[in-house]
């Protein structure tokens, strides 16, 4: 049948300014805008409503030139079979519950605003199946529900810690409403699951676009909280966008580390698939939390604030 | 001249379970029916019957998403210059001795049925150009000689043990018949080379193809037979498939090495490109043979048996 | 706006014969006449005369079918916003000093005859952004300047020694004249600093195009000075070289590290993209020089000849 063999990518570069304690430090950094990215995919018409459709996608770090050293494929390598049923696809990919955690973040959970750069896994434990997992097979709701979309995917573990998933997202997206919440687990030792749990939403009232949403983590007594609420403003060819993050930390050894993470930015449109943008971040540690709204060579973070600020370019292809 | 890049590749995973001995794994495994790959392969036509050509391809592991870490090329990174004399082609490339092993395997030489998985060099040494070989020069007969094909190729050691290879195969396919015969050899010191014999051959009945091939390894006094008789039987858009592989080792210090390899599959098409498939193989170790008809992470398998079931998806593009 | 996504690159391979003082190898070599590699790149029209544009572009060692194992895309992995002002690019990219360097090499700065074999950056020290630069910006001067080209690029270091670069070059290149000087400087220490400076330009007379160039580096005390005049000769679809250079190093610990190289080659074009050709290099070390027109095993080569000898095809997509 037909080919249709596409090269996509996007390549996203910014000067940064990161100041993380009293350590301050002016790079160029990949990422701020978009994740970027190289990638082949496809799809094949099988006839009879059937289709078949492979994708694989690599991370790049433009900025010095590398790939991902440890999974080259590593943002996805999958094959699909998709028909009125739905999808049903194999191999590794982002897991349902990272899905919902970044669906609504207005910065696209990528650069100094990530909201993942506040979220972390329970200390204590390696989560091998977290935002992607190995070895998944993820099977779709089709597009022709109303608006119901969502997905239940499960990971073999294969020896990994943290490797065996199991989740699911369910979802509703209709006119200017997009809701949905996810679930899932991960094995961590043969009594003891990762559990994440994730509720979110968003709202276009055309002149100002809200998001928001909620997480919970929980492993043994370690429960961990993160809240993010998010605008985003069309103006002209532009968008000005501005979240927040509450991030909320019970149990565990070190119980007192919350954080607060804030940021606002513009993204400038040149075209669908190029933009100028930039972004001003911020975080607040309390107790033993450390976050930074990126790595620029500082320690002992505790307790301290991370700020920065960039000015880039991202180009899609 | 003409410029006709082209990007290709195959996507294949399974859903897996095998038992080695007593341990048990369920996993999602990569080339049960094809090799995952990803190519980018052009021919340039030069004028006067010449041609050039080249071939860069990646080996891909879509259940992790991972690439080959040692040859990100491995599979084949060959430049040709092709014409009515033929081809030369020089790089990285499977040698004749392979092929001609891997030709009569009605199971591709992939996945649990694989023969190469019943097939090792002789214990104590390593053989760098046992597959696939480092700096080669090869030549390719043209293909107008009345059926009769075969190659010839040299790879230069470069100091790397095993790495220095001789080939050659010479076949003859013309309607339903397909023999060949190979032998090549590598050097492992300066005084004792590893020497593989192969000769094989198939025939189309219609209704039934058969596959036959045999195989002798020698280095020093061990002495390995590796005896293979397969069959396909199309059925419709589907195809049946069963192969018998007998292992006789002899000589060295493990004498007793010996191991029988069984398997069946039923392969069913829904396209050119793409196939859903099912995998049954079995492997009885005899004495010091430890066979596996894919890892588990089972250890101390010698002697002992290994059986694993399949059922997946391969798309070409 | 229209994409323009485009596949490219090159595979050249070569038989070689090195001969490194006593030492003896013949092998299959990558890159004899031009560096092999795989690349994206992309333009947009953006529209008002501005453009963007993305370029990934990896290394690769037909030869063994590997890739830059440290940075996959470490040729260049760029983004750029250009305009009648101009091009600004950011990422991984070859820097000022070394393009200027490198563009009077009749032999095009690769394979036994490269100037770069005669080219290191002052003992002791490690310059991480010599050639190449990570995190680099840099600015290009537009095409309607009357034949004045030129770049003015910075590195952030981050950290790297070495890492921080800032460079330029000018040129003028009109008719059959090509003229042009570079400086650059890295931060080694807080107060030392590596320096390199080249002059260098070719004038074409039809029957034969002759080219020179001079470079200075200088770190602390060492000052090292790299000469070469070089020649062509175009004869039907083939083309002559010829390069001698000197090497006079000065100042260090080991002042006494001079040497020349020399070399002869012929290209035989088969098509644009399609070539055959064959070099002789030949490079004589005097005191403590060290340098091989290839790697060949041989070790301690103070003082000693180099010599090689190679017959390969490259082949351009």
């Amino acid at each position: 049948a037909q080919s249709s063999v596409q090269l996509f990518g996007t390549v996203d570069l910014a000067a940064r300014y990161v100041k993380n304690g009293d350590v301050k430090r002016t790079d160029l950094a990949s990422n701020g805008n978009s994740t970027s990215r190289l990638g082949v995919r496809g799809v094949e018409d099988l006839g009879g409503g059937l289709k078949a459709g492979f994708w694989l996608e690599a991370a790049v770090n433009p900025d010095s030139g590398t790939a991902d050293s440890s999974r080259f494929w590593g943002r996805r390598s999958t094959v699909s079979l998709m028909g009125d049923f739905g999808e049903v696809r194999l191999g590794r990919d982002k897991m349902p519950t990272q899905l919902a955690f970044e669906a609504y973040d207005v910065f696209g959970a990528t650069g100094i605003a990530d909201i993942n750069t506040t979220y972390r896994v329970p200390s204590g434990i390696t989560v091998a199946a977290n935002s992607r997992a190995d070895n998944a097979v993820q099977y779709f709701l089709p597009g022709n529900l109303n608006g119901v979309y969502g997905s239940l995917a499960v990971a073999a573990g294969e020896g990994v810690t943290g490797g065996k998933y199991m989740g699911g997202r369910l979802g509703w997206a209709s006119g200017p409403v997009d809701v949905s919440v996810a679930y899932g687990q991960n094995e961590i030792t043969d009594s003891d699951d990762f559990k994440r749990f994730v509720v979110g939403g968003s709202y276009d009232f055309q002149v100002v676009k809200v998001l928001a949403n909620y997480q919970e983590t929980k492993f043994q007594d370690q429960k961990d909280r993160h809240m993010t609420v998010g605008a985003s403003v069309p103006f002209g060819v532009g968008e000005f966008k501005a979240s927040y993050s509450k991030i909320d930390g019970r149990g565990g050894a070190i119980a007192d580390r919350d954080a607060d993470q804030f940021a606002i930015g513009y993204v400038h449109n040149l075209s669908k698939r190029t933009a100028l943008y930039t972004t001003y971040a911020y975080i607040k540690n309390d107790g033993t939390a450390n976050y930074v709204v990126a790595d620029n060579g500082a320690t002992s973070m505790t307790g301290r604030k991370s700020q920065g600020v960039d000015v880039g370019i991202r180009h899609s292809f």
